[in-house]
């Protein structure tokens, strides 16, 4: 193919426009890398790009999923990937990965992982760029969510590793949240960061099998016993718990079919399209804030200031508030 | 008292600088009414004030109570805050809530509650307003903090309702979060914000007396088991259950040692130091954020673009992200 000889080189936007409906995935991948830009121009094009793409959009089912390094995570996304793909479904991953840029690479890092599932042609695998800890985890991810819709991929997955601040920003931008637990007995569930299992949909236990297969159990009712006492979620939805065995296949169609119950269930009661107007509108509101927060990052001066700001307040010689009034007064005028 | 017939006048700085160090707590009720106005003037002199009183901060401990209306709140802070005000200590007790506004009034509306309490030469009970929405219920609630403790007070009570939004915020201004729960299976944990129970350092199950002292203990070791299996806190702090009865004085003393517990643990291995100036840091950076928003929200020209940019995201005629763009662009000329 020639595009792929040419994947240095920029594409024009009629490129992108005639390309990305009909699913070339080295175009898409083009398109993502442009969406994660921080040049100027660049985010113009992509903004232009996928508002004419906007009508292709949304008709995919998003999916987070989470769980720390060492649940399975990989083993887990290729096979259900792969399950789906069987029934026709095309799938895109988009791997968020914060702790990439300290090279600890637990996702990003590991080239090998799902090589089968790499080479599946109703399959793209992609990492999303986490710019820096300002712009969020998520920066733009929702970007590469609308791009991914638009080459037909009709089930978006977006990875993240579970243990830092990424999971309740990746909340926002899905339909579904599934967390993925290691079998055994309270030592397994260290390292997940607070509050995520409350955001869960839907708990998988992974490796539940062999020997492994009465501590996935226990774990299970465990889980089950926990979700229990959080209040209801505002989809009405109750989260489910299932286990898991990568190995025996086990537990890879029943998740599927808890996501098709869940899709009915808050399709019927109107919470997805609901949700996904919030969503939207929320990704307004932080976007705004965001490039706030990134002017004040990007610009010497200010950050200048505000490095003999935060010195002044930890030796308790300026009120917080007020050096914020200051920053705010003198650097924008408001 | 002089002060009190002028009480609808406005002291001056050196009114408030001699009289709030005194514990005139007539001064430090119109103090905080100055920290809480939304008058440019006001502002600026509340923050001079405070500045001033700042080395006279600190010295306190702070201590976040949430639970849902019922849970018994006001009958436990008032039984916990005269065992303090006996044990010499001087109490303030702040109360956050967000459902005022709307007429629910769980907390302000309700005169009569801690009557005994209220009288207590040694305690200061206040509501704290919560101007806005965009403001966050938390929004002046720091600078009154710093006030009482300027006027002596050394146990500073944060309550808040246990239902919105409040308590994730309430959490990043005190040292200790104490959760209220009601006794009963299952269903009395119905209503409580997901998340509230994690941030918890420990729980209290009210009502534990006669005819509910099972179902108390019950409950102790669900919310025992609960907590078992989230993540340590950052504190290294493991929380504590414990069941109390304001009715037969019981788990009042407990509650207390298990702050000075958590006082002396957090002191030694300096979370409580670290804790405090990453609070103050933080406040510096939100209170950047909330002076954008207000701005955003003040701006009538603002404010009418961006509701028919909101328009046009729902239409799904325009990309979030450049929405956001365009008002930074405009408004902000960054």
């Amino acid at each position: 193919m020639t595009l792929k000889n040419n994947i240095f080189n920029r594409l024009d936007l009629g490129t992108f426009l005639m390309e990305i409906p009909k699913g070339n995935r080295v175009v898409l991948a083009q398109a993502i890398t442009l969406a994660e830009s921080t040049r100027a121009e660049d985010v113009a094009m992509a903004n232009q790009l996928i508002e004419q793409l906007l009508p292709l959009t949304g008709n995919s089912i998003r999916i987070g999923i989470t769980g720390v390094p060492g649940v399975g995570k990989s083993t887990f996304i290729e096979a259900f990937g792969k399950y789906l793909t069987a029934l026709d479904h095309k799938i895109a991953v988009l791997a968020v990965d914060p702790s990439s840029t300290k090279t600890k690479g637990s996702i990003l890092g590991d080239k090998t992982r799902m090589e089968e599932l790499a080479r599946d042609e109703h399959a793209f695998i992609r990492p999303t760029a986490t710019s820096n800890a300002l712009g969020g985890v998520t920066d733009r991810t929702r970007e590469a969510i609308l791009l991914c819709e638009a080459a037909g991929f009709n089930i978006i997955i977006i990875e993240t590793v579970g243990v830092g601040q990424s999971e309740t920003s990746v909340r926002t931008l899905v339909d579904f949240f599934l967390l993925l637990l290691l079998a055994g007995a309270g030592d397994e569930l260290q390292g997940i960061k607070k509050g995520i299992m409350e955001m869960a949909d839907a708990v998988v236990i992974t490796k539940a099998d062999s020997e492994n297969l009465k501590k996935a159990n226990q774990a299970k009712a465990d889980v089950q016993h926990a979700l229990h006492i959080f209040s209801d979620s505002d989809s009405g939805w109750k989260p489910k718990v299932i286990t898991s065995s990568a190995l025996e296949k086990t537990g890879i169609r029943e998740t599927w079919n808890i996501m098709e119950e869940y899709i009915n269930f808050t399709q019927a009661n109107n919470f997805f399209n609901e949700n996904r107007t919030q969503q939207n509108l929320v990704w307004f509101h932080e976007r705004m804030e965001q490039l706030f927060k990134q002017h004040i990052a990007q610009s010497k001066e200010i950050d200048a200031r505000i490095k003999i700001l935060e010195k002044a307040i930890i030796d308790k010689k300026i009120l917080p508030s007020r050096a914020a009034q200051e920053i705010i007064s003198n650097f924008f005028k408001i």
